[in-house]
């Protein structure tokens, strides 16, 4: 099973995708948790590039150093521990390229980017994608206090948090189309409640997922 | 006016490109030479990546890194210098990666990577195209000898180099399609003659070329 976590830049998935796997854990399932960009060694040397702020990087350029990454983490590690019967729990995906470069780049069309996204897949899909939403100002103030705990972020914004607010803006209405269009696949979250409520909501739907 | 030179490693293309450049200044042209990949900071730091023997890259990021690096560079250093109206000798471009990605590691249609190199290029298509053709066993044996100063690699291959003959025969083969199906753009060199005699046919094609 493969459950994929989805939002912006300061919405709490990443909290919650680590959250899900130290449940699923303490309940006996082998679990993997990666993030993206990342996960293998080319995959994070390649996060380096694209979190670095001295760099001015294309448009297209970034979308197919996400995609890269990604290609090297569906075949090194997850489509492996899927093989082996493991839950991947997993901190952005395809989703997140649609969004960020996609929508918030305004770069390619949704049709493209799906037929894309399948050829460095290799046609994995999500069995569930949680789409932890909160306005843009809020996530931004949220990523700007250093105290609030909802982040590990260093202080300084790293290259894709510098896009600004009507980039997120863009990447959040994205975001919600998709969840528009794949009501099966996702579950919307309401990224202003409590971090225990929202978990609460994830475990119980997870439970019932996997009793499907 | 964009001029790319392409063929396997070995074949001689790097010294044919650079010699190109040396003629093209000492007659006054502007001319930036460049190699792929490389040629911007990012790009260069994608090169360390591809090259890296210790790294087990998925061919379809490969592929990815490969057009990265080409999106860069077409962008902060190509585009700009094609306007000012400098000529521009690329050591590799889009076709490297039809051959090398495409037939060597077996991995898309030549359509599918025609429409792709458009994306990545946005739409840049070579005036002329130089094809180095040797046969792989005398590149391969090229390669290998440290003493004939035909090429300024490392002793040690690098991971792209590691392919193997049978690799570098499909690679050879794409290359000779590629000419076959754009008469017009490639012109076709045979890499077993001297670097003198090679120089000397560029030379005067490309004052031709010029010329019309």
């Amino acid at each position: 099973m493969l459950i994929t976590f989805e939002g912006i830049d300061g919405s709490g998935k990443s909290t919650q995708a680590r959250l899900l796997v130290e449940h699923l854990r303490s309940e006996g399932h082998a679990t993997m948790l990666v993030r993206e960009p990342g996960g293998t060694t080319l995959s994070e040397r390649i996060r380096t590039l694209l979190l670095d702020p001295a760099l001015d990087i294309d448009p297209f350029a970034e979308l197919l150093l996400f995609s890269a990454a990604r290609a090297q983490l569906v075949t090194e590690k997850i489509r492996p521990a899927l093989g082996a019967g493991d839950i991947v729990v997993c901190d952005r995906f395809y989703d997140s390229t649609t969004a960020y470069q996609g929508a918030g780049r305004q770069l390619e069309a949704p049709d493209w980017l799906r037929a894309f996204h399948a050829k460095v897949t290799g046609g994995l899909v999500p069995d569930r994608t949680y789409l932890v939403e909160v306005p843009p100002a809020v996530a931004q103030a949220r990523r700007e206090g250093a105290s609030d705990g909802t982040t590990n972020e260093a202080s300084a914004p790293d290259r894709m948090e510098a896009g600004g607010l009507d980039f997120y803006r863009r990447v959040a209405a994205a975001y919600a189309t998709l969840a528009e269009e794949e009501p099966d696949r996702f579950v919307r979250l309401d990224g202003e409640h409590s971090i225990d409520a929202l978990h609460a909501t994830v475990q119980a739907d997870v439970q019932a997922l996997m009793a499907a």
